[in-house]
């Protein structure tokens, strides 16, 4: 069933050295600040955070301690996804500090692990006996995913294979519980993320089961009987709200999954399922899977995302919701949801290298992802707003979900880890490669050694991106060889330009799919430049998008902007933006860790009220002018909270 | 302790006869259609409503029938508001039909009431066992007031005593069980209504007690210990999620009476709350009591209220939030809240005849309490919104309160009974009167007799009011006398002219509090001519209200219009409103019962947009001229659904 040649390939992160620009302050801030902060948390040293519990659950289910588990029933995942986080640091350079703490960690979960292989530390010590009765929401197949995500990442960081071996006795013996023969279960996650593991671990081993058993979940989800409602009826008596207003929608097994044309449900669920699904198809060459995840892409991307990338319309069930139903206060937009969506772009790249996918990567990365972390490490964003009332986060219950800081810790913490593992591996998602392209899909100021063909082919990209319009790209060679280089030209852009050894190049016949493709014979020591002007632009929704109607929101490059109270005072729904002032954009070193600000002539509600006038009947409104500070989206919330919004009246 | 002369006195509806206007027509709905149709509800001999099993309950309570009780705990009210409304029905004239099914209904009401006086289907049937043991949350003696209620004005209507004197019993056997006395529960309703009803108990009876009761349960409210904390303690698990995002607020027991400020809580409770709390402040003059009033009104209309006169911000507790949020699609807005602030308005104006309560009353009254009830009388809202996007209504979990259809019944259906009651007694409303003054609050088609320290004084209002502008008062007298006639000049107006006899009068002079003060020695037949000039208005709302900034309703009269997508399409949002454009009303006699219509040269938002694109960069939108016509907003889903909205864009 491979079909593998068809597709582009991925980078290994470990072939990848992300620098010291915008991207590479972030591996450092995750490496020096974000992973001790988290190890301290996960073991229970922070004390103004929630309890987190999770090494403490493992020692336990090892036997190393006494005690009951604490947490969500998915609690073990944190570990695992720190975990993998680690893997991707020890990839960039040795942290010995850090492989102590994951060796450390690891022999508590090879001891936890049960002797027929199950490992879950809340089954393990709770409910030993209901293992696998509660597929639905019980969550285990979801951790052993994540298991194996990082036990692949950290045999791959450091040659190690304890923990590989705990996820392999661990999987097979979930192959010996699931799948289509007699007395195997015919259940799926309720809670996808094994699917793309077991691929995975299927290419980090060669053992062809782990591929067979991910296809086996893609292709049993939501066949009919379903099997949720069967373990329902056998078990328990439901008394999920969730489930009772959007049913199997929720677990993305309301249809089989080549029948499913629109995103529905659980948003994170939804998007680890897709990016599970492409894996399959690439590693199958399906093509009724290529399709489906093709028309999930396109209803996600057409009608169901915030500017931001966020996705994720409702706190009831994290979900998306409908067409063009995008709030902007009582959004969802989860950190995590982010995260999957920057997974399932970069699988589409594998399948079709198009700037539709790579251009919303990007989107994701710069806004809503980045938009999960403080900026200084230690506080993380579930739920990503794009307005913020602070009293009514405070006093409202449908707006309780949009909290108005980061915070230290969650009590459902899958977010924190979640961003750390996506930035230490951020190198992965620049490129991916056939025998003679090399697609460049992101700027970021890094070097990276390919492998073409049997040459290997060093690319050096220095950029101050994307505060800077320009990106050189040196390729250094051992002897010529004719390839294509790849270039995105992002969907933002007008005039892209591009230089090769400061020779002009016409893009117009050499756009393909939203990438230049530059063929030719490369030599050792070309140089290539590329110019992105980057004009500080409008951005209107579809008129669809009922939230956004008459409303605007302001661009550069990839970043999408904000007004925050502390620049611009409280009130900001005041603030009318004119449709022919200027924009502004100036390089801020000293804000934000250095930001380029931009800064409008904008009009501020001036009709006079008194306190005791709650409506009126007035002629016309009178406005004052004002001049607005607009910060980068992924940046608010680092000083005094307050207010904060990104589409803004316009008039 | 009275102190009554202070005061305005109120008229019973027994006096005025409503003729055949805009009220008119309500009340012949309410008698002709409404009452007959909810009796077949509450008999459950309607097949396409929800079940209500009310009367049933009261049958099985009484040992007439085997069952269990059905409905919510308060399902008995259904059953005294039906009968309060028939009573006023009887005031205004006699109806055998109306008058027989509620003495059969009076007669099992009378079976149910046990040896000591308690009354109540629920804790009879279910759990005898478990009376007063839950005040908070068990209902019983809001249950009680609505009983209360409907047995005086049946008395009242007919003379007949014997629901008064079921109604006595209960009364003197919960003066027994609650009160400061040695025994005695030092408890307080958790949803308020007994306060109103025991003074009116009171001023039927001249029986002291009730009015003492009254005031006990007034004085007691909110103080610490809090009896509602101590009852919990001592009862039950708490599992109210509502007691644990708002508490005591919740209740309007978070402090006593006196020191309560802003109204909070749910809005239904806390409006009866302060309508007992006006009851005893005017029977007894208490000053600290009617400063509280007069603080939580105008906290009410100056920050917490709909332009509809709706209140209630969010489904959540179904209750106020907090100073200006005034969300339109996820408010809640509930018929009975809106009948409540009729209610205090009413005895504020005994309190002090200032227009700032009769504007509101009026304002409430044309908008959303009528809004509350369909032009068939058969169907009725719960929540009042406005702004329907029926997609929305149907999907999203914190937007299923809002219906986009009156129901035929509701689960819970405290609202259609109370709309009933209100309109069939809106004559009470029109006046209130002193030694020698006569308010005119509403202007509404009629004739009252009224007793001027003992002179007969007859009123008779011709009006087509609220379309018309002009209203002709005459006044019949037997012999001359001296009195002021007190003209409410509605703060919608400009230019009010007023002539008696044919005689214009300068307003400047005699304006007090809103009203126009005619003094004079009235001769039998003097006409008063008003005339209220009606200006289709802009109406804005304090930039505080986040939901509504950029942008206007429109108003004429008392009448707050809305645009309706059978009137003008789908994707309402796309509709702008220029700031210069004209605003024509014309009368439709063929439209919903014969409405003014609002017509406005609009604008549409008309930029391209492809099924692909959900953001883009884009300098400017287009709009093309659209003509768009407007409706009352009581009036909106008469018509096939769709959607609906009162706040429109500007620009």
């Amino acid at each position: 069933m491979e079909s593998k040649n068809l597709f582009k390939a991925n980078v290994s992160p470990k072939k990848v050295i992300v620098n010291d620009g915008f991207f590479g302050k972030y591996i450092e801030l995750i490496k020096k600040v974000a992973l001790p902060y988290q190890w301290d948390v996960l073991n229970d040293r922070i004390n103004n955070a929630e309890p987190s519990h999770a090494v403490r659950n493992f020692k336990i289910a090892a036997g190393l301690l006494k005690g009951d588990f604490y947490g969500v029933v998915f609690q073990d995942t944190d570990v695992f996804k720190w975990l993998e986080a680690v893997a991707y640091i020890l990839m960039a350079g040795p942290d010995a500090e850090l492989e102590n703490k994951a060796d450390e960690v690891i022999n508590i979960i090879e001891k936890a692990q049960q002797g027929d292989g199950y490992l879950n530390t809340y089954f393990t010590i709770k409910e030993p006996d209901k293992r696998w009765t509660n597929i639905r929401d019980g969550h285990e197949l979801y951790c052993a995913g994540h298991m194996i995500e990082a036990s692949v990442a950290y045999f791959e960081a450091t040659g190690k294979r304890k923990f590989l071996d705990v996820a392999c006795r661990f999987a097979d013996y979930i192959d010996t519980v699931f799948g289509e023969g007699p007395d195997k279960k015919r259940g799926y996650p309720g809670h996808p993320g094994i699917e793309l593991a077991l691929v995975r671990l299927y290419k980090a081993t060669g053992e062809k089961k782990y591929l067979y058993l991910s296809k086996y979940f893609i292709d049993e989800r939501g066949k009919t009987p379903n099997y949720f409602e069967l373990e329902v009826e056998a078990d328990r008596e439901d008394k999920n709200e969730i489930w009772k207003k959007l049913g199997l929608r929720y677990y993305q097994a309301h249809l089989p999954v080549r029948s499913q044309t629109t995103a529905e449900g659980h948003s994170v669920r939804a998007i680890y399922l897709y990016s599970g699904m492409a894996d399959i198809a690439i590693e199958t060459g399906d093509k009724s899977l290529i399709e489906s995840c093709k028309k999930l892409w396109r209803n996600i991307i057409t009608k169901k995302m915030y500017i931001t990338g966020g996705i994720g319309s409702t706190s009831f069930g994290e979900s998306f919701t409908f067409n063009y139903d995008l709030p902007n206060d009582t959004i969802y937009s989860e950190t995590c949801a982010s995260v999957g969506l920057i997974f399932f772009a970069h699988r589409m790249l594998q399948i079709d290298p198009n700037s539709n996918y790579s251009d919303i990567m990007e989107k994701v990365l710069y806004n809503s992802a980045i938009s999960g972390i403080s900026l200084d490490g230690k506080k993380f964003f579930y739920v990503n707003p794009l307005e913020v009332w602070p009293e009514a986060s405070e006093k409202i219950k449908i707006r309780e979900h949009v909290k108005i800081t980061r915070q230290s810790w969650l009590r459902c913490a899958c977010c924190p880890t979640n961003i750390a593992r996506l930035l230490a591996s951020i190198g992965k998602y620049i490129y991916s490669i056939s025998e003679d392209e090399i697609y460049t899909h992101l700027y970021i100021d890094s070097e990276t050694e390919l492998d073409l063909s049997g040459s290997k082919v060093k690319i050096k990209q220095e950029t101050k991106y994307p505060w800077s319009e320009r990106i050189n790209i040196s390729v250094y060679i051992d002897k010529e060889k004719e390839f294509s280089l790849l270039l995105r030209i992002p969907g933002w852009c007008d005039n892209a330009k591009i230089f090769i050894n400061n020779e002009e190049i016409n893009l117009c016949d050499i756009k393909v799919k939203g990438y230049a493709r530059l063929k030719r014979i490369w030599k050792n020591g070309d140089v290539v430049e590329v110019v992105l002007p980057m004009v500080v632009q409008r951005v209107r929704a579809h008129p669809g998008v009922r939230a956004d109607i008459g409303k605007v929101a302001i661009q550069r490059g990839p970043i999408v902007y904000c007004l925050e109270e502390v620049d611009n005072g409280p009130n900001l729904h005041e603030i009318m933006l004119p449709v022919k002032s200027e924009l502004n954009a100036d390089f801020d070193k000293n804000l934000l860790g250095g930001v380029m600000v931009v800064s409008v002539q904008a009009e501020r509600y001036n009709s006079k009220w008194t306190d005791d006038e709650l409506y009126k009947f007035e002629e016309e409104s009178e406005y004052r002018p004002v001049t607005v500070k607009f910060i980068p989206y992924y940046a608010w919330a680092n000083r005094e909270p307050g207010e904060m919004v990104v589409w803004i009246n316009e008039r």
